[in-house]
């Protein structure tokens, strides 16, 4: 592929905004592989660096191409590389591990502490190609089409998430229904939780949240949610609390609804620190936290491929746009607005 | 109810077979509770008594009302029980634990030393009316009819077998597709299994064991069980394999089916000791076995009732057979014949 | 013992201080034993009790005989008891927990909703006599002599806090030395943890620490943690953290200590809410965390006991004191200067 | 180190016996690093191989150097190695994992399926140098010495199989008293285990387990364990046992002792089929049994290294005999007299 060139959506200079240009097509150095992208997913990450937000800036050094959930064909392979074949449908985990630190050297890659990020640490998906490390492919099932496949990588961050602990029977509270929530309200659902709540201040997201799975789904800005989940778990409080939201509100109400000797899973990220009782909401109520990032590599990639290959997770509400790489723009747009789940790109 | 009577199936004597017949209704001993049955399901172990098996011959002593697993109305109430009120919809942990010993008093009632069962040990609900320990009550669900109620007790073996680590993705082999498997197949399917293969030699089952939820069933009197396990694996084996057939061929077939690091559960009973070869089977691909019996007084019930309340498990397809308790010896036909799946008797 | 007397400490009316002084011995209710009061130990709570802190002002109604660590005798059994005769030697789980809320349903006794504290609640052991109920009881082990019995009950909220997760071979970073976290150091040495960190203002403590088993013991005052705690882990940080200090600012630093993937107990009781780096210190690195309070009842009772009577604890450095129960300002002083271990009164 | 040559015990042919001959340096191949080996220790699967009993005729293909434990330097890196220098102090994994099979690729490198054995499949570490695979190597701890870190390979067999669930406060029966046993004696004293029981029909075994930190040391062969046992567990039976023999007779009489709840792990390798009654001895007692073969890479390897490191462990009662390589006659003679821990040779 030397010397060809491909479109790319590009993070160009320091600063708001996207480019869509002709950029070199990479070439896959030793032990990575160069693969065709056939479908590519926007992450709420992707536009806080079409943003600029202050996390983007401090990291993120221009020019780079940007994304990381993608799906496509194995096009070459760089040196050194084996077992892997062109022609292979594969996706990719998209923290590139080490391979050398403690945690690594673990066998827990998801906490690597040299971790680079693709998109944000190198080059991404959003692009007609994109090189990865061959120790970060995933063969793609044959069941699981491009657009779903392109799923994966968040899906992943959903079954950590719910999963954390086994959730069977066991009344759920999600906070937050971007296309994060909506993922762990389906693993919730396929894993047998009892009573799913979803608690979102948008009404197309609440909207989706029931098709999606829950059984409830709450608008915090309508009324407190105090009342109706405390009815919904016959005033036990729910045992088990998912903060996809990110708000520090959403989970001091959230922690105050959860059942002494509940659970709850982190996966929203906060602005700024957040303010906590301890004592009361964690500490004499026995309250187990788990702080989520990344995904098993790959345990929670086979539990997620499992789960779309047999049927158990069903993504198809979710998409609710697929768009050409070129109309990038009206991606990000949608993002923005709210009134989308997942978005992917089509190359 | 003193000096009343009530009609009741009884093993009158040592032998064989079982009678209907009037007896008096019981007297609720203090700390016990009187309630009125309005379901019961037959269990295996029902049969076994029934046809006056080694092990019932062993354990039962005669007269004896049968039965173990129902749904009813709290009718009264002996001395000292509080908290429970007459008309109060109930079903009933089986095992009468002794709360006492020393697994008991670290919560573990499922392994009592000095365990008691009803309709075995004591007399069960086989009949109008059961006297049980207030220890042992199960509120129902308001949501959850009668009929699906009485089967929540044998649905607890089937969650701790399938549960007793997690399934989300997982594949799993069921060998034996009697009603315990069948409930296991459900158990599976609710909390995410990847592809559910199941085995029996009866088709009646296997039948019933694909409306259960099952991706795949085998009859293994027709072919070896390996190729098609294998191939609905990508020749790795499965993680699961749950065994409720109690044959001694099957565990180790299945055994030999289990990919190295996977996990079986043991929750049929088998006839006389069982060869296992534990260096190949076990030890060399630390595999983890799980002896099951009875449930977790009561946090399996309450997975067991948020599962069925909600509709994650629906126990529609499973019971076959609904006949009035004179009918007693038509239900142990069918149970012999193989070609049932629940069979419930109303009062 | 109708109508006798015996010397108790006294929390006379609202506002600080207590008093020595004759009660009426208590009567058993039904369901209860009266113990005979041998030893029992002073924990914070009775030192924020005395004092009149706010947390106590809230909730303690006087009079009440305080006091929740104990050992001591059978004396008499309240009506209904049965399984113990007067003579037993026990200590006594000191939260009264309801037996009927779902918590408790589930043998989650450490959070159940009506949980009633001994000393708090309910009448203490600061006392020549104590009743408490039946089912709260402990048998003391033949070989831990009483004034060793008497720390059980804290004990098992180390055993608790240490044992979270397993710590063999792991770092543990302990942040508070007082005799919580003292008893924490002594769990973590006898359960294998690799090399074990302690942190105090107090350099009485920090010597006693050592005593315990501490490898390394650092004073914040004195110098920055990261410096030493960082050299010990090969630059990793600790695996585990045990916060029992309550400091806000000891928690900041200490999370910031933890390798990625490590994991945090809490135990330590916070002055108001607590600001928290959630992103960074919990979600970005997969931290878990454990809110700690009680202690399994009675799993962690049976871990404390057999861990005493096999020799692999050792309180002998930690009782740093034992007083008459007359001598209780001397004790309440000794717990203020911070100049001990535990002090355990003898009646 | 070309056209070099070095000593090394080599199986020569098929048969009984061992030879000790001058055979070339291995070059590295790519990946690979040299090591020179300074202290290896004999393992009972190095016994098999020089009897050329049943397996080892199977699988073993001659000529080939055996051994697989051991400490040493690294002396020259393979192409393509990096993060390595001569001068390293390493140990190895002696189970070359394949890193591509299902298992490897989600971390549980100890059930790899294409897994090769040091000193099994490929030459071995009972020579002054051996190849290994980089992804192998092990670094040493500054605080542990060559002799002492030849034996962390079989150490983590025995962190796997002692702490396959936690045993703070646990009843322990170990059965089997060879150098396995040992350590799974020593493992569960550090970590805090109850009464640790141990039975072998071998006096000097019994005599050394006690040094290593068993309570109680029963020989079969003089008296039934049940007596002992049941009086040193109040008659409850052991909450943990540990098959170490490789007896199908002391697998059944442990498994009659483990109390109801309990949790066997096995280690010892069996001759032929077991016989077990599933029924009474797994299912109705609910009894886990954890199949223990390899070590967790790295994870169980940090465990026994800071362990060793921070004094916890204490293998020194435990080498009974360092010899010079060539003295390797006498080490198996020691080895086969069982009048000896581990037999450790010095190059």
């Amino acid at each position: 592929m030397s010397n060809q060139t491909m479109m790319a959506v590009v993070k160009e200079a320091a600063g708001p905004g996207l480019v869509y240009r002709e950029v070199p097509v990479p070439e896959p150095a030793p032990g990575e592989v160069l693969v065709r992208v056939t479908a590519a997913s926007i992450c709420g990450t992707d536009s806080l660096i079409h943003g600029w937000e202050p996390w983007a800036a401090a990291r993120v050094k221009p020019p780079r191409v940007i994304g990381h959930e993608f799906a496509g064909v194995v096009e070459a392979l760089g040196e050194g590389v084996t077992g892997v074949e062109p022609g292979l449908r594969v996706s990719a985990e998209s923290h590139y591990f080490c391979g050398r630190c403690h945690q690594c050297g673990t066998g827990r890659y998801e906490v690597c502490r040299s971790v680079r990020i693709m998109g944000v640490d190198a080059d991404g998906c959003f692009a007609e190609y994109v090189s990865v490390p061959a120790a970060n492919l995933w063969p793609n099932h044959p069941k699981v089409p491009d657009v779903t496949a392109s799923l994966q990588e968040p899906l992943g961050n959903a079954v950590d998430t719910v999963l954390a602990e086994g959730v069977a029977g066991k009344s759920v509270l999600i906070t937050g229904a971007g296309p994060m929530g909506q993922m762990c309200i389906a693993v919730a659902r396929a894993c047998g939780a009892g009573r799913i709540i979803v608690s979102d201040p948008n009404e197309y997201r609440l909207d989706l949240a029931r098709r999606m799975g829950a059984d409830i789904v709450l608008n915090p800005k309508v009324a407190r949610l105090s009342g109706p989940v405390l009815s919904a778990t016959s005033g036990e409080g729910v045992d088990v609390l998912v903060e996809v939201s990110g708000s520090d509100k959403a989970l001091r109400e959230g922690l105050k609804l959860l059942a002494p000797g509940g659970r709850v899973s982190l996966l929203g990220i906060f602005w700024g620190r957040v303010q906590l009782d301890l004592n009361e909401d964690i500490i004499f109520r026995r309250i187990r936290v788990y702080g989520i990032t990344g995904r098993k590599v790959f345990s929670t990639w086979h539990t997620v491929s499992s789960m779309l290959a047999s049927g158990r997770l069903d993504m198809a509400p979710l998409v609710t746009h697929e768009l050409h790489m070129s109309e990038y723009e009206r991606g990000f747009e949608l993002m923005g607005s709210g009134r989308c789940g997942k978005v992917v790109f089509r190359t």
